[in-house]
C-alpha cells in the first residue's frame, strides 16, 4: 500500500474533463497551509534519502531506472516554484533540468521528439522536464506550427516514445499545474508592478493568455490522447503553490517508492579493504 | 571593497608552498563551527539574490558574465558536500553542473579541452565542475596516462582556454580542497564501516592514496603553471568541513559580486502593458 496514495486522486482517467478541476481546490489533502509546509518539509527528507538510494545504484553500475517529471503549465502557474522548492531540495549531483524553449533551426530540421530523446535522464538520475514534447501538441496546434496531420502524429508518436522510455526503466511522472484565469491575470500584474519582476514578464504574454480557452482545449486533447497507463497525466490545482508543491513532492516520492532503490551491496571485500586502507 | 576579501588568503600567489597548508586550519576566518553554520546560512540567502539577477539578466538577453566553480580534490575531501549544500542552495534553473569521470573512448580521440568547453556555462550561470581539465595533469601526470611532453604542453593550453574563457565573461573560481592524509583514511574507513556509504568506496581509492606525496607533486606544479591573474587557484584547507563550505561560498559571492548583476530594465511599456493585461 502506498503512503501516497492520495495523489491518485490527481490522476486523469476515462471521462476526465479539464473544466471539471477547481484551480482553488486541494484535492485529496485535508491540511492547510502550514500543514502544507510541515509535511513539503518532512517530505523532503524521504525524497533525499530515496534518491540517494537510486544515485548509490547509478555508481556501481546498478541502476535501471530513474524518473522524469514532466512539467506543463500555462504561464506563471508555477513551473519555476517547482524546480525551485521541489525538486531544488534533492542534491543537483542526481538532477538532471532540461528546460526546453522555442526548438532552434537546428531542433526544427529533425523530429520533434529528436531534442527531447537526448535528455532523458540516465538510469539513477531525476529527470525534470520545464517545457517538454508537449508543447509540440499544444502551443504546435494552438498557433498551427505544424500541418494538422503531424499534430495528429504526434499523440501517437508520445505515447510509442513514453512506453520505450518506460520500458527502459524511466517512471514518468506527467504534471499540469492548473491555475485559473484570473489567478494568471494577477500573477502577471505583480510581475508588471515589480521592477525585480519585469524580467519575467514578457508581452507575448498576454498574447498567449488571449488563447486561453483554445490551450484548454488543446490540454483536454493532450489528456485524452496521452493520459496512458504506464505515464498518465495528473492535473495539479496550483491557485495554491503550497498545495501544487506538495502534490508534486508527493508524485516523486511516489514514483521513487515504486523504484523502492536500496543501498547497493559492496563488490569488494569489506573486511580486506579495511585492512588495506589500515596499512596505507 | 569587497566584503568577501577574508577568502584572498586563500589565493594562490607567487612562492605557494602546498606543503606549507595546514588542512585544519581555517584562514581568514575567526568564527567556529556554530558561527559558520549561521554565516553559511546568511551567505545562502545573498547568493541567491545575486544569482536571481545574473540569471534575470540571461532571460532578456543581456548577460554576458557566468560564473564557473572549479573543484578538484583527493577523494572524500568534500567535493559532493560543496555541491550539495553550496551549490544546493541555488535555484537549479540557474545552476550547470558537470561531473567529469575518466573519458569516454569518444572523449579520447579529440584534445582533453574538448569535452571541457562544450560544458562552460551559458551566460547567466553558474556553472560547476566536478573535476575538470585539471584531471589532465594530475591523474594523467602521476599515472603517465599521456607522455610527459604532452602533459607539459597542456598547462599553456589550459592557461590560454581559461584566458578565452574570461574574456568572454566568465568568472573562473579554482578551488583545491584540501584534506590531510589521515583525514582521507578516516573518511574512507567510514565509508567502510557503514553499509549505506559502501557505494562511495572503491578500491581504487586506495591505490590512488598511496600515490598522495605525487599528487601533491602534482597539484604543486599544477599551481605554479596555471595560477594565472585572470583565475588564480584557491586552496581550501578541508580538514573541517564546514570551513570549507563557508570558504566556497564566499569565493562565489565574490564572483558574483565583482559581476554585479542588475535586475534587467523591461524592454517593453510596462503601463500599456498593465492596461493589455487589464483588458485580456
Amino acid at each position: 500500500m502506498n503512503a501516497h496514495a492520495w495523489t491518485r486522486t490527481l490522476q486523469v482517467s476515462e471521462g476526465f474533463r479539464l473544466a471539471d478541476v477547481d484551480p482553488e481546490s486541494k484535492p485529496g489533502y485535508h491540511g492547510h497551509k502550514a500543514d502544507g509546509a510541515r509535511d513539503l518539509a518532512a517530505g523532503l527528507d524521504e525524497l533525499n534519502l530515496l534518491q540517494e538510494r537510486l544515485f548509490a545504484e547509478s555508481r556501481v553500475g546498478k541502476a535501471q531506472d530513474s524518473v522524469l517529471l514532466v512539467l506543463q503549465a500555462m504561464d506563471s502557474a508555477g513551473k519555476g516554484g517547482i524546480v525551485r522548492h521541489v525538486v531544488g531540495g534533492v542534491d543537483p549531483q542526481g538532477v538532471a533540468l532540461a528546460a526546453f524553449k522555442a526548438p532552434t533551426a537546428e531542433e526544427r530540421s529533425h523530429d520533434f521528439l529528436w531534442r527531447i530523446a537526448k535528455r532523458l535522464p540516465e538510469p539513477g538520475f531525476i529527470g525534470v522536464f520545464d517545457r517538454s514534447h508537449y508543447e509540440d501538441v499544444l502551443i504546435g496546434r494552438v498557433r498551427s506550427l505544424a500541418p494538422a496531420e503531424e499534430i495528429e502524429r504526434r499523440y501517437d508518436a508520445i505515447n510509442a516514445f513514453e512506453a520505450d522510455a518506460a520500458a527502459a526503466g524511466t517512471r514518468i511522472v506527467k504534471v499540469m499545474l492548473h491555475i485559473s484565469r484570473d489567478e494568471q491575470k494577477a500573477r502577471l500584474m505583480e510581475r508588471l508592478e515589480r521592477p525585480d519582476k519585469h524580467w519575467k514578464y514578457n508581452p507575448g504574454d498576454v498574447d498567449e493568455r488571449m488563447l486561453w480557452d483554445q490551450y484548454m482545449a488543446a490540454y483536454q486533447t493532450v489528456f485524452e490522447r496521452t493520459s496512458t497507463e504506464i505515464a498518465p497525466w495528473h492535473v495539479v490545482p496550483a491557485n495554491a503553490k503550497w498545495y501544487a508543491r506538495l502534490a508534486v513532492q508527493e508524485l516523486l516520492l511516489a514514483a521513487l517508492e515504486d523504484i523502492d532503490p536500496q543501498w547497493p551491496a559492496a563488490d569488494y571485500d569489506v573486511e580486506a579493504e579495511k585492512k588495506r586502507l589500515a596499512a596505507s
